[in-house]
């Protein structure tokens, strides 16, 4: 089959070798997938991750290797972390945090970039009818951002200000406000926050944005340091700070105010697809303005390099 | 009156002017204070204060410029964050962040390293009878250390280890465990750790800690970057890291630990002094080998270098 395969350099690939469902199992053909920033990072070697990229996908159950069948045939999408189902943390229901899990393109998984991706049964969820492919890939990102939401008690009075236009950002602020939530996105780019504000959500101009510690939430979405410590000067004392963006401090960094304004710094990784499959399917969030470009898997080398300019939100690969 | 002021050196003035105190203050003679790390990091420039340092105290009320004169005579502490009342976050109990408060001996308000100090009345406590001022003058760190679970919901079932033997950690540690939560404490000095296992605490040195990720709450009370890189690799995936030092990291920093484990990191600073007063009375923690030296305020400047030295723990003053 063909791949998108990172080892050292990344390359598409003729003749992978289609997987073998193992028990529990089911093959699907993968019809559409999304490329994350993620992938991105893992070819500069971020993970240390060698094998087929991709982590966002829809596809259709072509074999299923258990005896419920019931989803064969089906279109599904698949959550990205597979855990052993037998350690601590998988028994607290923390099984996207098993120490053991493989995760999808990622961690020690072939991922979905490919014509044919493997997935146990239990990470897979039928695509409701009226979710198009095109939306339903973006269940994993959309599910990202309603992590917020399974970790964090958001009373409706209280005021969240999402920093960063970029994917993370734009996701994380239709998901928000989708919920009801009193969001405010801010970044420094018009265009991308048109495509949030058309959409009913609040948007600013960083350069329009008066900075004071008066927000109960603040979603660091930048993926820069600076950003982070936008954020803590965001933060009312004793508000939370939602760290959604991995970044790196290579300068001195102060963690004072984090004790002093006694703030809650909340990580916020990845979150369930059945919610975020009810919100595509309610039609209260439409990705369609957030992709730049569909590619065949062909062309899959120039999708990359598309996804990495500057002006790009969601390159998708279509199968 | 004689008072222990920093105004670029420190020294000890004789004939500094006794306060009075404004309406709905009272005047307090001090009878025994405390030093804490704040002091020394003021001498060293923190928070850019000038003036008498010092906000652990117990003193006697002998004044009262108010209608209300129940506290005269009365033996008391003070809370240590005078907040101005009118503002959104006093109105919203957050008093001890009151953007516009004034903090005893750190910022905009004479400490009480003197003979005499005046203080608003609802931030005094009567001190308990059978609570003596030598244990009295730790309710401000014991009320700190008691913070956390103001701001926690610590299951019984749930493993706390704190990080660092100094008085932060020390105090920390007795605090939780007078509190019958499951607490180890781990630091690098058999004799400091020695005192917190005399009081029922269980203790390790760092040598003998294993580092896993495994720990529902992590607090850290090293004061070092260090500490906390430590402190992230012993939290469990979803679990919290109570940050209670005020560090600064000056090399590379990587934060992505932090939202790919979606840790809690929680800034937590001074608390409340009722649930403290409360905790001394019962007799659950004594303080008394905590004490490293007490001394007359005539004998400060020496006192503050004592509290210098490596293995000193408290320092007093008495009047």
């Amino acid at each position: 089959m063909k791949a998108v395969v990172f080892d050292e350099t990344l390359k598409l690939v003729n003749g992978y070798t289609k997987p073998s469902p193992k028990n529990g199992e089911a093959l699907i053909k993968v019809t559409m997938a999304g490329i994350c920033n993620t992938d991105y990072e893992i070819t500069k070697g971020y993970m240390g991750y060698k094998g087929i990229l991709g982590h966002e996908f829809v596809g259709v159950v072509e074999e299923v290797n258990a005896d419920d069948k019931s989803l064969l045939g089906k279109r599904v999408v698949g959550e990205i972390n597979c855990a052993c189902g037998n350690c601590d943390l998988c028994h607290q229901g923390l099984e996207r945090h098993c120490f053991n899990r493989q995760t999808l393109g990622i961690w020690q998984k072939d991922g979905c970039f490919a014509q044919y991706v493997a997935m146990p049964l239990d990470t897979l969820l039928e695509v409701p009818e009226n979710v198009s492919d095109e939306q339903a890939v973006f269940v994993e990102p959309l599910a990202a951002g309603l992590e917020i939401l399974e970790q964090l008690h958001i009373q409706p009075i209280q005021k969240v200000v999402i920093l960063g236009d970029g994917k993370l950002g734009l996701t994380t602020a239709l998901a928000l406000t989708a919920s009801n939530i009193d969001v405010l996105l801010v970044g420094k780019h018009q265009s991308k926050l048109d495509i949030a504000k058309a959409q009913g959500v609040q948007t600013k101009l960083l350069e329009n944005l008066e900075i004071k510690k008066e927000w109960d939430f603040v979603v660091e979405a930048t993926g820069s340091i600076s950003g982070f410590e936008m954020a803590l000067n965001l933060t009312k004392p004793r508000g939370t700070l939602v760290l959604k963006s991995t970044v790196a401090a290579s300068k001195e960094f102060n963690l004072a105010p984090i004790v002093i304004d006694e703030i809650r710094v909340q990580g916020s990784r990845c979150g369930r697809f059945a919610p975020a499959l009810r919100l595509l399917a309610s039609g209260k969030v439409d990705f369609a303005p957030l992709v730049s470009g569909v590619y065949s898997i062909d062309d899959a080398i120039e999708a990359f390099e598309k996804n990495k300019e500057k002006e790009t939100l969601k390159v998708l690969l279509k199968f």
